[in-house]
Protein backbone atom coordinates (compact mmCIF):
# COMPACT_ATOMS: atom_id res chain seq x y z
CA UNK A 1 0.00 0.00 0.00
CA UNK A 2 1.40 3.60 -0.91
CA UNK A 3 0.95 6.49 1.13
CA UNK A 4 2.71 9.29 -0.39
CA UNK A 5 3.40 8.63 -4.10
CA UNK A 6 6.08 11.52 -5.41
CA UNK A 7 6.20 11.52 -9.34
CA UNK A 8 9.51 13.93 -9.49
CA UNK A 9 10.46 15.33 -13.23
CA UNK A 10 14.26 14.94 -13.73
CA UNK A 11 14.44 17.01 -16.45
CA UNK A 12 15.53 16.16 -20.56
CA UNK A 13 18.77 14.51 -20.29
CA UNK A 14 21.39 16.72 -18.28
CA UNK A 15 21.65 15.21 -15.08
CA UNK A 16 22.03 19.23 -14.53
CA UNK A 17 18.25 20.26 -15.26
CA UNK A 18 17.17 18.84 -11.77
CA UNK A 19 15.81 21.10 -9.35
CA UNK A 20 16.63 21.66 -5.53
CA UNK A 21 13.22 20.42 -4.78
CA UNK A 22 13.49 17.16 -7.31
CA UNK A 23 16.73 16.33 -5.51
CA UNK A 24 15.23 16.58 -2.14
CA UNK A 25 12.70 14.82 -2.96
CA UNK A 26 14.73 11.84 -4.20
CA UNK A 27 16.97 12.44 -1.05
CA UNK A 28 13.55 12.12 1.34
CA UNK A 29 12.20 9.24 -0.37
CA UNK A 30 11.76 6.20 1.62
CA UNK A 31 11.61 3.86 -1.96
CA UNK A 32 12.41 4.23 -5.52
CA UNK A 33 10.56 2.68 -8.19
CA UNK A 34 12.44 1.93 -11.43
CA UNK A 35 11.60 0.66 -14.73
CA UNK A 36 13.89 -2.16 -16.20
CA UNK A 37 12.91 -1.06 -20.03
CA UNK A 38 13.41 1.99 -21.50
CA UNK A 39 13.87 3.28 -25.36
CA UNK A 40 17.97 3.64 -24.51
CA UNK A 41 18.19 0.95 -21.21
CA UNK A 42 21.93 1.68 -20.82
CA UNK A 43 22.18 5.71 -21.37
CA UNK A 44 19.23 5.75 -19.36
CA UNK A 45 19.81 4.07 -16.43
CA UNK A 46 23.57 5.60 -16.69
CA UNK A 47 21.87 9.24 -16.07
CA UNK A 48 19.43 7.68 -13.55
CA UNK A 49 22.27 6.39 -11.65
CA UNK A 50 24.30 9.86 -11.84
CA UNK A 51 20.95 11.92 -10.69
CA UNK A 52 20.49 9.82 -7.36
CA UNK A 53 24.10 9.97 -6.44
CA UNK A 54 24.26 13.58 -6.72
CA UNK A 55 20.96 13.18 -4.60
CA UNK A 56 22.50 11.58 -2.30
CA UNK A 57 19.87 9.37 -2.40
CA UNK A 58 19.51 6.45 -0.05
CA UNK A 59 16.40 4.77 -0.75
CA UNK A 60 16.04 1.69 -1.51
CA UNK A 61 15.21 0.99 -4.92
CA UNK A 62 12.55 -1.59 -6.31
CA UNK A 63 12.55 -2.44 -10.24
CA UNK A 64 9.84 -3.27 -11.83
CA UNK A 65 9.39 -4.69 -15.61
CA UNK A 66 7.64 -2.74 -18.11
CA UNK A 67 4.91 -4.84 -19.85
CA UNK A 68 4.71 -4.90 -23.39
CA UNK A 69 1.24 -3.36 -25.17
CA UNK A 70 -1.00 -5.63 -26.48
CA UNK A 71 -1.13 -4.84 -29.93
CA UNK A 72 -4.06 -7.33 -30.96
CA UNK A 73 -6.43 -4.25 -29.74
CA UNK A 74 -7.84 -1.47 -30.72
CA UNK A 75 -5.35 1.78 -29.75
CA UNK A 76 -7.78 3.14 -26.11
CA UNK A 77 -8.28 -0.36 -24.98
CA UNK A 78 -4.58 -1.12 -25.95
CA UNK A 79 -2.85 1.85 -23.32
CA UNK A 80 -5.78 1.26 -20.88
CA UNK A 81 -4.97 -2.44 -20.60
CA UNK A 82 -1.05 -1.35 -20.64
CA UNK A 83 -1.80 0.79 -18.15
CA UNK A 84 -3.85 -1.06 -15.73
CA UNK A 85 -1.16 -3.72 -16.00
CA UNK A 86 1.89 -1.24 -14.98
CA UNK A 87 0.07 -0.12 -11.77
CA UNK A 88 -0.16 -3.67 -11.13
CA UNK A 89 3.61 -4.09 -11.29
CA UNK A 90 4.15 -1.18 -9.44
CA UNK A 91 1.85 -2.86 -6.29
CA UNK A 92 3.90 -5.94 -6.76
CA UNK A 93 6.82 -4.23 -6.55
CA UNK A 94 6.30 -2.42 -3.82
CA UNK A 95 4.43 -5.00 -2.04
CA UNK A 96 7.92 -7.49 -2.15
CA UNK A 97 10.06 -4.60 -0.82
CA UNK A 98 9.18 -1.06 0.07
CA UNK A 99 10.57 0.76 2.39
CA UNK A 100 8.31 2.51 5.01
CA UNK A 101 7.51 6.23 3.59
CA UNK A 102 7.21 7.94 0.54
CA UNK A 103 7.59 6.33 -2.68
CA UNK A 104 9.07 8.79 -5.46
CA UNK A 105 9.47 7.78 -9.66
CA UNK A 106 11.85 9.57 -11.42
CA UNK A 107 10.00 11.09 -14.55
CA UNK A 108 11.51 12.47 -17.67
CA UNK A 109 11.08 16.21 -18.14
CA UNK A 110 7.97 16.63 -16.20
CA UNK A 111 5.41 14.66 -15.00
CA UNK A 112 2.86 16.27 -16.80
CA UNK A 113 3.91 16.64 -20.27
CA UNK A 114 2.93 13.63 -22.63
CA UNK A 115 3.84 11.21 -19.99
CA UNK A 116 1.16 8.38 -18.89
CA UNK A 117 2.81 8.29 -14.72
CA UNK A 118 -0.17 10.22 -13.77
CA UNK A 119 -2.72 8.41 -15.27
CA UNK A 120 -1.22 5.14 -13.92
CA UNK A 121 -1.15 6.46 -10.49
CA UNK A 122 -4.72 6.78 -10.75
CA UNK A 123 -5.56 3.35 -10.82
CA UNK A 124 -3.71 2.51 -7.52
CA UNK A 125 -6.18 1.17 -5.11
CA UNK A 126 -6.38 2.80 -2.40
CA UNK A 127 -5.22 5.76 -3.96
CA UNK A 128 -2.23 7.60 -2.50
CA UNK A 129 -1.72 11.15 -2.01
CA UNK A 130 0.06 12.41 -4.98
CA UNK A 131 3.26 15.15 -5.22
CA UNK A 132 4.27 16.24 -8.65
CA UNK A 133 7.83 18.13 -8.41
CA UNK A 134 7.71 19.66 -12.01
CA UNK A 135 10.75 19.23 -14.06
CA UNK A 136 12.15 20.94 -17.39
CA UNK A 137 10.56 19.44 -20.49
CA UNK A 138 11.97 18.89 -23.88
CA UNK A 139 10.14 22.54 -24.80
CA UNK A 140 12.34 24.34 -22.23
CA UNK A 141 15.38 22.05 -23.48
CA UNK A 142 15.04 23.02 -27.38
CA UNK A 143 14.19 26.39 -27.15
CA UNK A 144 17.33 27.28 -24.74
CA UNK A 145 20.01 25.09 -26.79
CA UNK A 146 18.59 27.53 -29.89
CA UNK A 147 18.20 30.27 -27.50
CA UNK A 148 15.22 31.52 -29.13
CA UNK A 149 11.76 32.64 -27.33
CA UNK A 150 8.61 30.07 -26.50
CA UNK A 151 6.09 32.44 -28.46
CA UNK A 152 6.45 35.58 -30.39
CA UNK A 153 5.46 39.04 -29.30
CA UNK A 154 1.55 38.22 -27.50
CA UNK A 155 1.92 35.11 -29.83
CA UNK A 156 0.22 31.58 -28.42
CA UNK A 157 1.80 28.29 -28.85
CA UNK A 158 0.46 24.61 -29.91
CA UNK A 159 1.98 21.98 -28.32
CA UNK A 160 1.22 18.93 -29.77
CA UNK A 161 2.26 15.39 -31.48
CA UNK A 162 3.28 13.98 -35.23
CA UNK A 163 0.10 12.42 -35.47
CA UNK A 164 -1.93 15.52 -34.19
CA UNK A 165 0.22 17.13 -37.10
CA UNK A 166 -0.23 14.78 -39.65
CA UNK A 167 -4.28 14.47 -39.05
CA UNK A 168 -5.14 18.03 -38.69
CA UNK A 169 -2.07 19.86 -39.93
CA UNK A 170 -0.35 23.06 -38.52
CA UNK A 171 -2.59 24.57 -35.50
CA UNK A 172 -4.29 27.40 -37.63
CA UNK A 173 -4.54 29.70 -34.43
CA UNK A 174 -1.05 29.21 -33.36
CA UNK A 175 1.88 31.13 -35.32
CA UNK A 176 3.81 28.71 -33.29
CA UNK A 177 4.10 24.92 -33.11
CA UNK A 178 5.84 22.74 -31.13
CA UNK A 179 5.78 18.71 -32.52
CA UNK A 180 6.59 15.63 -29.73
CA UNK A 181 6.49 12.04 -29.96
CA UNK A 182 7.18 12.43 -33.85
CA UNK A 183 8.85 8.98 -35.29
CA UNK A 184 7.81 9.74 -38.71
CA UNK A 185 9.21 13.60 -39.56
CA UNK A 186 5.65 14.51 -40.09
CA UNK A 187 6.78 18.47 -40.94
CA UNK A 188 6.64 16.40 -44.42
CA UNK A 189 3.29 16.88 -44.51
CA UNK A 190 2.48 20.19 -44.24
CA UNK A 191 3.26 22.88 -46.96
CA UNK A 192 6.57 24.14 -45.88
CA UNK A 193 5.93 28.10 -47.35
CA UNK A 194 6.93 30.64 -44.72
CA UNK A 195 7.69 28.25 -41.89
CA UNK A 196 11.10 28.08 -40.20
CA UNK A 197 11.95 25.13 -37.99
CA UNK A 198 14.00 24.65 -34.94
CA UNK A 199 15.15 21.03 -34.27
CA UNK A 200 16.94 19.00 -31.62
CA UNK A 201 17.82 15.82 -30.83
CA UNK A 202 19.42 14.38 -27.45
CA UNK A 203 18.85 17.49 -26.20
CA UNK A 204 20.95 18.31 -23.10
CA UNK A 205 23.07 15.48 -23.61
CA UNK A 206 26.41 15.55 -24.55
CA UNK A 207 25.11 13.66 -27.89
CA UNK A 208 22.97 16.63 -28.62
CA UNK A 209 22.42 18.05 -32.14
CA UNK A 210 20.27 21.23 -33.23
CA UNK A 211 19.71 22.40 -37.14
CA UNK A 212 17.37 24.98 -37.80
CA UNK A 213 16.01 27.21 -40.51
CA UNK A 214 13.50 27.31 -43.40
CA UNK A 215 11.34 24.31 -43.26
CA UNK A 216 12.39 23.94 -46.94
CA UNK A 217 15.75 23.72 -47.24
CA UNK A 218 16.74 21.94 -43.40
CA UNK A 219 13.63 19.51 -43.54
CA UNK A 220 15.54 17.01 -45.86
CA UNK A 221 19.02 17.46 -43.57
CA UNK A 222 16.90 16.91 -40.42
CA UNK A 223 15.50 13.38 -42.01
CA UNK A 224 18.94 12.42 -43.01
CA UNK A 225 20.68 13.27 -39.51
CA UNK A 226 17.82 11.61 -37.82
CA UNK A 227 18.51 8.50 -40.01
CA UNK A 228 22.51 8.80 -39.30
CA UNK A 229 21.91 9.30 -35.45
CA UNK A 230 19.26 7.03 -35.13
CA UNK A 231 21.80 4.34 -36.69
CA UNK A 232 24.65 5.24 -34.88
CA UNK A 233 23.14 5.25 -31.15
CA UNK A 234 20.56 2.59 -31.62
CA UNK A 235 17.72 5.32 -29.86
CA UNK A 236 16.89 8.48 -30.95
CA UNK A 237 14.48 11.64 -28.83
CA UNK A 238 13.93 14.62 -30.85
CA UNK A 239 11.21 17.39 -30.74
CA UNK A 240 11.00 20.60 -33.23
CA UNK A 241 9.62 24.51 -32.92
CA UNK A 242 7.63 25.43 -36.73
CA UNK A 243 7.01 29.22 -36.39
CA UNK A 244 5.52 31.58 -39.06
CA UNK A 245 8.78 33.78 -39.36
CA UNK A 246 11.55 34.70 -37.66
CA UNK A 247 12.92 33.44 -34.17
CA UNK A 248 12.16 36.66 -32.52
CA UNK B 1 31.39 45.14 -23.49
CA UNK B 2 29.71 41.67 -22.67
CA UNK B 3 31.16 38.89 -24.84
CA UNK B 4 29.29 36.41 -22.82
CA UNK B 5 25.41 36.69 -21.71
CA UNK B 6 23.89 34.09 -19.71
CA UNK B 7 20.11 33.98 -19.32
CA UNK B 8 19.01 31.71 -15.97
CA UNK B 9 15.80 30.49 -15.17
CA UNK B 10 14.84 30.33 -11.55
CA UNK B 11 11.50 29.06 -11.87
CA UNK B 12 8.20 30.28 -10.44
CA UNK B 13 8.55 31.18 -6.95
CA UNK B 14 10.26 28.78 -5.10
CA UNK B 15 13.94 28.90 -4.23
CA UNK B 16 13.84 25.40 -4.93
CA UNK B 17 13.09 25.36 -8.61
CA UNK B 18 16.14 26.51 -9.51
CA UNK B 19 17.90 23.77 -11.51
CA UNK B 20 21.98 22.68 -10.35
CA UNK B 21 22.81 23.68 -14.49
CA UNK B 22 21.49 27.62 -12.85
CA UNK B 23 22.90 27.09 -9.61
CA UNK B 24 26.16 26.00 -11.38
CA UNK B 25 25.57 29.69 -13.82
CA UNK B 26 25.10 31.84 -10.93
CA UNK B 27 28.20 30.47 -9.50
CA UNK B 28 30.26 30.83 -12.37
CA UNK B 29 29.38 34.58 -13.65
CA UNK B 30 31.24 37.40 -12.69
CA UNK B 31 28.94 39.61 -13.00
CA UNK B 32 25.01 39.56 -11.63
CA UNK B 33 22.68 42.24 -13.00
CA UNK B 34 19.59 42.88 -11.25
CA UNK B 35 16.58 45.22 -11.95
CA UNK B 36 15.46 47.66 -9.11
CA UNK B 37 12.04 47.92 -9.72
CA UNK B 38 9.09 44.53 -10.45
CA UNK B 39 5.44 44.31 -9.45
CA UNK B 40 6.71 42.47 -5.85
CA UNK B 41 9.72 44.42 -5.21
CA UNK B 42 10.41 43.18 -1.54
CA UNK B 43 9.23 39.59 -2.01
CA UNK B 44 10.84 39.19 -5.36
CA UNK B 45 14.09 40.47 -4.27
CA UNK B 46 14.09 38.53 -0.66
CA UNK B 47 13.65 35.27 -3.65
CA UNK B 48 16.19 36.80 -5.63
CA UNK B 49 18.76 36.85 -2.30
CA UNK B 50 17.64 33.38 -1.28
CA UNK B 51 18.92 31.87 -4.60
CA UNK B 52 22.04 33.38 -4.92
CA UNK B 53 22.76 32.51 -1.39
CA UNK B 54 21.97 28.92 -2.14
CA UNK B 55 23.83 29.16 -5.29
CA UNK B 56 27.33 30.49 -3.68
CA UNK B 57 27.14 33.04 -6.19
CA UNK B 58 30.25 35.47 -5.27
CA UNK B 59 30.02 37.49 -8.44
CA UNK B 60 29.77 41.66 -8.47
CA UNK B 61 25.99 42.22 -8.05
CA UNK B 62 24.58 45.78 -10.29
CA UNK B 63 21.43 47.24 -10.33
CA UNK B 64 19.30 48.68 -12.96
CA UNK B 65 16.12 50.92 -12.50
CA UNK B 66 13.35 49.74 -15.04
CA UNK B 67 12.35 52.45 -17.15
CA UNK B 68 8.87 53.05 -17.42
CA UNK B 69 6.42 52.53 -20.80
CA UNK B 70 5.88 55.58 -22.86
CA UNK B 71 2.13 55.69 -22.78
CA UNK B 72 1.95 58.16 -25.45
CA UNK B 73 3.28 55.99 -28.04
CA UNK B 74 1.32 52.90 -30.45
CA UNK B 75 1.48 49.59 -28.76
CA UNK B 76 4.35 48.24 -31.13
CA UNK B 77 6.96 51.17 -30.93
CA UNK B 78 6.09 51.51 -27.28
CA UNK B 79 7.41 48.04 -26.66
CA UNK B 80 10.68 48.73 -28.69
CA UNK B 81 11.11 51.98 -27.35
CA UNK B 82 11.33 50.19 -24.12
CA UNK B 83 13.67 47.14 -24.97
CA UNK B 84 15.80 50.09 -26.41
CA UNK B 85 15.94 51.82 -23.33
CA UNK B 86 16.68 48.26 -20.92
CA UNK B 87 19.42 47.76 -23.23
CA UNK B 88 20.80 50.73 -22.67
CA UNK B 89 20.81 50.85 -18.75
CA UNK B 90 22.16 46.82 -18.61
CA UNK B 91 25.32 48.55 -20.50
CA UNK B 92 25.56 51.31 -18.78
CA UNK B 93 25.21 49.77 -15.26
CA UNK B 94 28.04 47.08 -16.90
CA UNK B 95 30.25 50.28 -18.25
CA UNK B 96 30.72 51.19 -14.46
CA UNK B 97 31.47 47.93 -12.78
CA UNK B 98 31.08 44.62 -14.43
CA UNK B 99 33.65 41.97 -13.44
CA UNK B 100 35.91 40.34 -16.09
CA UNK B 101 33.91 37.14 -17.33
CA UNK B 102 30.36 36.11 -17.66
CA UNK B 103 27.25 38.00 -17.32
CA UNK B 104 24.24 36.59 -15.53
CA UNK B 105 20.44 37.67 -15.29
CA UNK B 106 18.05 35.92 -13.41
CA UNK B 107 14.88 35.36 -15.64
CA UNK B 108 11.16 34.27 -14.12
CA UNK B 109 10.32 31.31 -14.43
CA UNK B 110 11.99 30.04 -18.03
CA UNK B 111 13.61 32.86 -20.16
CA UNK B 112 11.86 31.90 -23.16
CA UNK B 113 8.07 31.73 -21.74
CA UNK B 114 6.55 35.57 -22.26
CA UNK B 115 9.68 37.42 -21.47
CA UNK B 116 11.51 39.92 -23.28
CA UNK B 117 14.89 39.16 -21.99
CA UNK B 118 15.93 37.53 -25.51
CA UNK B 119 14.51 39.99 -27.28
CA UNK B 120 16.53 42.94 -25.38
CA UNK B 121 19.54 41.05 -25.28
CA UNK B 122 19.36 40.95 -29.15
CA UNK B 123 20.02 44.40 -28.85
CA UNK B 124 22.90 44.79 -27.23
CA UNK B 125 26.17 45.49 -29.69
CA UNK B 126 28.54 43.70 -30.19
CA UNK B 127 26.03 41.20 -29.64
CA UNK B 128 27.40 38.43 -26.85
CA UNK B 129 27.35 34.78 -27.22
CA UNK B 130 24.05 34.28 -25.34
CA UNK B 131 23.65 30.75 -23.20
CA UNK B 132 20.48 30.37 -21.82
CA UNK B 133 19.76 28.50 -18.65
CA UNK B 134 15.82 26.65 -18.64
CA UNK B 135 14.14 27.10 -15.75
CA UNK B 136 10.41 25.60 -14.34
CA UNK B 137 7.44 27.60 -16.03
CA UNK B 138 4.47 28.66 -14.79
CA UNK B 139 3.07 25.96 -17.12
CA UNK B 140 4.35 23.20 -15.12
CA UNK B 141 4.25 25.11 -11.35
CA UNK B 142 0.20 24.90 -12.34
CA UNK B 143 0.05 21.77 -13.22
CA UNK B 144 2.59 20.27 -10.81
CA UNK B 145 0.79 22.30 -7.76
CA UNK B 146 -3.01 20.69 -9.00
CA UNK B 147 -1.48 17.11 -9.88
CA UNK B 148 -2.88 17.12 -13.15
CA UNK B 149 -1.66 16.30 -16.93
CA UNK B 150 -0.39 19.20 -19.23
CA UNK B 151 -2.07 17.46 -22.26
CA UNK B 152 -5.06 15.19 -22.61
CA UNK B 153 -4.01 11.52 -24.31
CA UNK B 154 -2.64 12.47 -27.81
CA UNK B 155 -4.17 16.23 -27.28
CA UNK B 156 -2.87 19.57 -28.15
CA UNK B 157 -2.38 22.17 -25.64
CA UNK B 158 -2.27 25.86 -26.69
CA UNK B 159 -0.46 28.53 -24.54
CA UNK B 160 -1.85 31.77 -24.81
CA UNK B 161 -2.40 35.28 -23.49
CA UNK B 162 -5.86 36.98 -21.96
CA UNK B 163 -5.56 39.20 -24.17
CA UNK B 164 -5.71 36.58 -27.06
CA UNK B 165 -8.50 35.03 -24.92
CA UNK B 166 -10.58 37.95 -25.20
CA UNK B 167 -9.65 38.43 -29.20
CA UNK B 168 -9.98 35.54 -30.49
CA UNK B 169 -11.58 32.99 -27.99
CA UNK B 170 -10.80 29.63 -26.96
CA UNK B 171 -8.08 27.90 -29.49
CA UNK B 172 -10.82 25.19 -31.17
CA UNK B 173 -8.05 23.37 -32.01
CA UNK B 174 -6.82 22.27 -28.92
CA UNK B 175 -8.94 20.83 -26.32
CA UNK B 176 -6.27 22.36 -23.37
CA UNK B 177 -5.50 26.00 -23.25
CA UNK B 178 -3.19 28.03 -20.44
CA UNK B 179 -3.88 31.38 -20.05
CA UNK B 180 -0.93 33.63 -18.80
CA UNK B 181 -0.82 37.37 -18.23
CA UNK B 182 -4.36 37.46 -17.59
CA UNK B 183 -5.11 40.79 -15.78
CA UNK B 184 -8.90 40.78 -16.66
CA UNK B 185 -10.46 37.62 -15.63
CA UNK B 186 -10.22 36.58 -19.37
CA UNK B 187 -12.46 33.33 -18.99
CA UNK B 188 -15.71 35.48 -18.37
CA UNK B 189 -15.67 36.63 -21.95
CA UNK B 190 -16.15 32.75 -22.78
CA UNK B 191 -18.72 30.39 -22.93
CA UNK B 192 -18.00 28.51 -20.26
CA UNK B 193 -20.45 25.05 -20.78
CA UNK B 194 -18.39 22.02 -20.78
CA UNK B 195 -14.85 23.61 -19.75
CA UNK B 196 -13.19 22.85 -16.27
CA UNK B 197 -10.46 25.43 -15.41
CA UNK B 198 -7.65 25.05 -12.45
CA UNK B 199 -6.53 28.43 -11.40
CA UNK B 200 -3.23 28.95 -9.32
CA UNK B 201 -2.18 32.45 -7.77
CA UNK B 202 1.61 32.83 -6.33
CA UNK B 203 2.30 29.25 -7.28
CA UNK B 204 5.68 27.75 -5.34
CA UNK B 205 5.13 30.37 -2.72
CA UNK B 206 3.64 30.24 0.63
CA UNK B 207 0.62 32.51 -0.31
CA UNK B 208 -0.01 29.85 -3.33
CA UNK B 209 -3.58 29.89 -3.93
CA UNK B 210 -5.32 26.75 -5.81
CA UNK B 211 -9.08 26.72 -7.30
CA UNK B 212 -10.43 24.41 -9.90
CA UNK B 213 -13.94 23.25 -11.04
CA UNK B 214 -16.49 23.74 -13.87
CA UNK B 215 -15.54 27.10 -15.15
CA UNK B 216 -19.61 28.34 -14.83
CA UNK B 217 -18.81 27.51 -10.88
CA UNK B 218 -15.97 28.65 -10.10
CA UNK B 219 -15.45 31.36 -12.41
CA UNK B 220 -16.98 34.07 -9.79
CA UNK B 221 -14.80 32.30 -6.91
CA UNK B 222 -11.71 33.14 -8.81
CA UNK B 223 -13.03 36.74 -9.51
CA UNK B 224 -13.55 37.24 -5.58
CA UNK B 225 -10.47 35.31 -4.57
CA UNK B 226 -8.29 36.95 -6.92
CA UNK B 227 -9.10 40.44 -5.75
CA UNK B 228 -8.76 39.92 -2.01
CA UNK B 229 -5.78 38.44 -2.54
CA UNK B 230 -4.68 41.34 -4.76
CA UNK B 231 -5.73 43.66 -1.78
CA UNK B 232 -3.98 41.52 0.86
CA UNK B 233 -0.25 41.40 -1.03
CA UNK B 234 -0.42 44.45 -2.96
CA UNK B 235 0.70 42.27 -5.80
CA UNK B 236 -0.85 39.15 -7.73
CA UNK B 237 0.44 36.78 -10.32
CA UNK B 238 -1.97 33.73 -11.70
CA UNK B 239 -2.44 31.42 -14.42
CA UNK B 240 -5.23 28.83 -15.31
CA UNK B 241 -5.57 26.00 -17.71
CA UNK B 242 -9.15 25.66 -19.44
CA UNK B 243 -9.74 22.17 -20.37
CA UNK B 244 -13.05 21.07 -22.10
CA UNK B 245 -13.61 18.04 -20.16
CA UNK B 246 -12.16 15.67 -16.88
CA UNK B 247 -8.42 16.47 -16.03
CA UNK B 248 -7.14 13.20 -17.01
C1 LIG C 1 6.79 10.61 -23.86
S1 LIG C 1 7.25 12.27 -24.19
C2 LIG C 1 7.77 12.77 -22.61
C3 LIG C 1 8.07 14.24 -22.50
C4 LIG C 1 8.63 14.66 -21.16
N1 LIG C 1 7.71 14.34 -20.07
C5 LIG C 1 8.97 16.14 -21.14
O1 LIG C 1 8.60 16.83 -20.18
O2 LIG C 1 9.64 16.60 -22.07
C6 LIG C 1 8.73 12.03 -25.10
C7 LIG C 1 8.96 13.08 -26.19
O3 LIG C 1 9.59 14.20 -25.61
C8 LIG C 1 10.56 14.74 -26.48
N2 LIG C 1 11.86 14.67 -25.80
C9 LIG C 1 12.05 14.31 -24.51
N3 LIG C 1 13.35 14.41 -24.19
C10 LIG C 1 14.00 14.86 -25.27
C11 LIG C 1 15.36 15.19 -25.54
N4 LIG C 1 16.30 15.07 -24.61
N5 LIG C 1 15.68 15.62 -26.79
C12 LIG C 1 14.73 15.76 -27.73
N6 LIG C 1 13.43 15.46 -27.53
C13 LIG C 1 13.06 15.03 -26.31
C14 LIG C 1 10.50 13.94 -27.76
O4 LIG C 1 9.63 14.60 -28.65
C15 LIG C 1 9.89 12.63 -27.29
O5 LIG C 1 9.17 12.01 -28.33
C1 LIG D 1 5.85 37.86 -18.02
S1 LIG D 1 5.23 36.23 -17.87
C2 LIG D 1 6.70 35.36 -17.47
C3 LIG D 1 6.54 33.87 -17.44
C4 LIG D 1 7.80 33.13 -17.01
N1 LIG D 1 8.93 33.41 -17.89
C5 LIG D 1 7.56 31.63 -16.92
O1 LIG D 1 8.38 30.87 -17.42
O2 LIG D 1 6.54 31.21 -16.32
C6 LIG D 1 4.38 36.36 -16.33
C7 LIG D 1 3.12 35.49 -16.27
O3 LIG D 1 3.49 34.17 -15.86
C8 LIG D 1 2.53 33.64 -14.97
N2 LIG D 1 3.22 33.35 -13.70
C9 LIG D 1 4.55 33.45 -13.48
N3 LIG D 1 4.85 33.07 -12.24
C10 LIG D 1 3.70 32.71 -11.65
C11 LIG D 1 3.37 32.20 -10.35
N4 LIG D 1 4.30 31.99 -9.43
N5 LIG D 1 2.07 31.95 -10.08
C12 LIG D 1 1.13 32.15 -11.01
N6 LIG D 1 1.38 32.61 -12.24
C13 LIG D 1 2.65 32.88 -12.57
C14 LIG D 1 1.41 34.64 -14.86
O4 LIG D 1 0.43 34.31 -15.80
C15 LIG D 1 2.11 35.94 -15.23
O5 LIG D 1 1.20 36.84 -15.80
Amino acid sequence: MIRDLWLVGIGTGSPAHISLEGQAALRDAATILIPRKGPAKDDLAELRHRILDAAGATARVLHFDMPTRDDSLPYQDRVIAWHDEIARRWQSALAEGASDGPVALLVWGDPGLYDSTLRIAQRLDPKPAIRVVPGITALQALTAAHAIPFNTVNGAVTVTTGRRLRDHGLPSESDTAIVMLDGECSFQQIEPDGLNIWWGAYLGMPEQILLSGPLQEIGPRIIETRAEARARHGWLMDVYMLRRGPAL
